[in-house]
């Protein structure tokens, strides 16, 4: 069994996914605030890649029935009824509903898993139920981080590394491919939190210069949930665990 | 002054690389080759995309006046004079002559530089005059991976974060994003040689397989060449140290 990881959807293997399972991960945030919602009872989400399409969709399913979320340069788009903050994500807010989200990384990445055999999507918040789902499929996988405006992102790379680690520890003789084994030694013997590392990153700053540093915080829990969130027929839900 | 990674030629930033130093890096073996070949007394390196621009080229130049030499899938590509092992690179074939270079990821990653400021032409075996350089003019730069069809390869970004480290040794708050802290931290502390390393990396395993395997202990050299090859007007050229 071999679980590659690719830092970016343009680094998808030629052919793509096909026959793989997929795991799409966007830590900072959209995968996290996807693991969330679906935790908070949201009944499914919809990923659409641009604003004009998730109204569309909106219209189409009845704009009372849906909660438009998403961002823009990580700001919440106007006239959507939640952002991309995994905590506006309550049980109060979401559970029961349809989400139509449009985010900057994590959507297009979601899409791009298109003709995979499955494709799970995972954060920190779910590390290790994805790890566990991965290592209980017979078939290779392959872990796609969103990565940021087509470049590497480090929170999703760490991410993949915590995934890979746990995946060997349930089946130690699984393969990998350069960017497994970098993401690996990436992680090092770190057994603390992660929230200090991904502080340092690019999408977090950013998330700090806008007022959002809280969602780094809150994406960085390892093991939060478990919950292994299913992205099938241009829809997300949760799927049964292993 | 900032010194961004890019692992592949398509997570080049928006904008591309304008005002700045690209170092194009293909440790196995495109840039080892060109940096081996020009200390050897080669007069000019031309990268070129295709096979068929090569023999184009080779006649506009006069057949008899450059060598032709480059790989496909590792190997020596049928009617060239050289392949693309570093070592057939000697002085008694190379010196005062121009060299059309066609290869599978050196190439595409060269040409991707187009509209920098500067590029230079990077590898192990030059990795401390490239730093040098770098931290000697004023201007930021990136440091462009060639990786493997499009993927991220291991060794590239060994020697992007050699880079790094002697750069930020010479100038010690170079700002770097979240592939120059990944690469940093790859590197670790380890001081050996890096042939181990490389000899795991996807390209290594594949020159093994075709019985060139040599090649890779030969890239794995740290600053045996104190040259700094530049990339200008379509053409490959030693230039003056800093």
């Amino acid at each position: 069994m071999r679980v590659d990881v690719a830092f970016t959807p343009a680094e998808l293997p030629k052919g793509g996914a096909a026959g793989r399972t997929v795991v799409v991960i966007d830590v900072l945030r959209a995968t996290s605030s996807i693991v969330h919602a679906l935790f908070n009872g949201a009944r499914r989400i919809v990923p659409v890649t641009t604003v004009e399409e998730a109204v569309r969709k909106a219209e189409e399913l009845g704009r009372d029935a849906v909660l438009l979320c998403g961002e823009r340069d990580c700001l919440p788009i106007r006239g959507f009824d939640l952002g991309n903050s995994p905590e506006e994500f309550t049980a109060e807010r979401v559970a029961g509903r349809t989400l139509v989200m449009s985010t900057t990384n994590g959507t297009p990445a979601l899409l791009a898993s298109a003709g995979s055999a499955e494709c799970l999507v995972g954060a920190l918040l779910n590390a290790g139920a994805i790890a566990r789902r991965v290592a209980g499929a017979e078939r290779d996988a392959l872990i796609l981080c969103s990565g940021r405006e087509g470049r590497f992102a480090y929170e999703d790379a760490f991410c993949a590394g915590l995934v890979l680690r746990r995946l060997r520890q349930l089946r130690p003789r699984v393969r990998t491919d350069d960017a497994g084994r970098a993401v690996l030694r990436l992680l090092g013997r770190g057994q603390g939190s992660p929230a200090p590392i991904l502080r340092r990153s690019a999408a977090a700053r950013r998330l700090q210069e806008v007022g959002l540093g809280q969602d780094v915080q809150f994406c960085a829990q390892v093991d939060l949930h478990d919950v292994i969130p299913s992205f099938v027929e241009q829809r997300i839900e949760l799927t049964a665990g292993e």
